[in-house]
């Protein structure tokens, strides 16, 4: 199975890391001599091909710069919680429904710069790991785990068993996000765009956190909401 | 001048909230009573097209929905400053050459939700108010004030000038961002994505500050940067 990632940054970060690339598609006319070298000393196959059939592969923005990869490399639960360090306090994410690779890519991102431990997100309801991913993950989407699970309140429970605290983000019956200690392992979980966590997802949670609102919008961005919330966890852990 | 804004959410939303509207266009053959009528109640034109005409309005995911409609307000610096209530802290945003329109709709967002004053982008350097920005950003467009400036850095002394204190954001010489008090006048400046801000805007600020990081990704999304930075200063100014 393979996929397609694209962006000349992306492209040109994964030739000096020598990540595996399965073709590199250029377009057609596109004279990048450092890039083609790059790619030649690495025996990577170019193809040339006109705008028309980049724009086939990938649906976003590829700047004439295409590269075929493997499928993203997934995780188990266990293969999560067993690669945490002894004396770490683990941090996972839980992601209810997420649609939008932008929030996906940038959670990433961020839980890759608060040492977060994995992210789960549950196949079929969830976006799962594309290129759009990678490229707003700026590269985190080969940094931290992620599991893709098939009933996220089951996964929780069996969080839950040993010994996690499920954190959950509500604006109805939560605490204020900055009256916990967060000194105990976590599974933070973040809804939905629009429609926040399924109601059996809520009921799962030990308790649930809001962030405080002005104004009558009401919510965040999902991704911003959830980096906010790392950054409390991870300030509550290693305070000044 | 008029601009173009789309989805089936954002459309449906303003007819509610009884927006102008010069043009509502839908895909032809789509049966939308509730649309319809709604536009029909107030005197909204509607142009039934076909998708690839609809293509042609907008760049994005459309549903088949597209809203021709004024160009997005915007306001000086000094409608910015002088409508801020006395006794309020004020605390606004400048952002240095921000490219991603998912980017300052959140951030539009996220302003909105900790009381914000305004947004100052720099005319030719930064994405402009669009129909993405107005989709993302929830509603925000309409909340909060945003200036376009043709001098950034200019703007920014003015500001000094006037009381505010102007706080960057950096990697290098930056205090870490929960050292600050924010109480006093705040000019939070958000770097371009990529590259961070320009020489020039950094020279201009009083003091910079970062976040802590793991890991050697070294920064976060714009707007997730942006999002914990407001909720510090908003959590410094209304501690619980």
């Amino acid at each position: 199975m393979s996929q397609y990632v694209y962006g000349k940054n992306v492209v040109s970060s994964m030739l000096k890391d020598r990540r595996e690339i399965l073709t590199l598609y250029l377009l057609e006319g596109r004279k990048d001599i450092e890039t083609v070298s790059l790619a030649k000393s690495q025996n990577i196959r170019i193809k040339y091909v006109s705008k028309a059939e980049l724009d086939r592969l990938v649906s976003g923005n590829h700047q004439g710069y295409v590269a075929e990869v493997r499928e993203y490399k997934t995780y188990t639960i266990e293969e999560i919680t067993d690669s945490i360090p002894e004396g770490k306090l683990p941090l996972i994410v839980a992601l209810d429904s997420l649609q939008d690779p932008h929030n996906l890519g940038a959670i990433l991102r961020t839980m890759s710069c608060v040492g977060g431990d994995g992210v789960i997100i549950e196949k079929n309801r969830s976006v799962s790991l594309n290129g759009t991913v990678a490229k707003v993950s700026v590269g985190a989407i080969d940094k931290v785990k992620v599991a893709q699970v098939t009933n996220l309140a089951q996964t929780l429970r069996k969080l839950k068993d040993m010994g996690y605290w499920v954190i959950g983000t509500d604006v109805n019956q939560a605490q204020d996000y900055r009256r916990i200690r967060y000194d105990m392992p976590v599974v933070l979980v973040i809804g939905a765009e629009g429609t926040g966590m399924r109601r059996l997802i809520g009921e799962t949670c030990d308790l649930k956190v809001k962030l405080p609102m002005e104004g009558d919008i009401g919510s965040l961005n999902a991704s911003v909401a959830c980096g906010i919330l790392l950054y409390q966890i991870y300030s509550r852990r290693f305070p000044l």
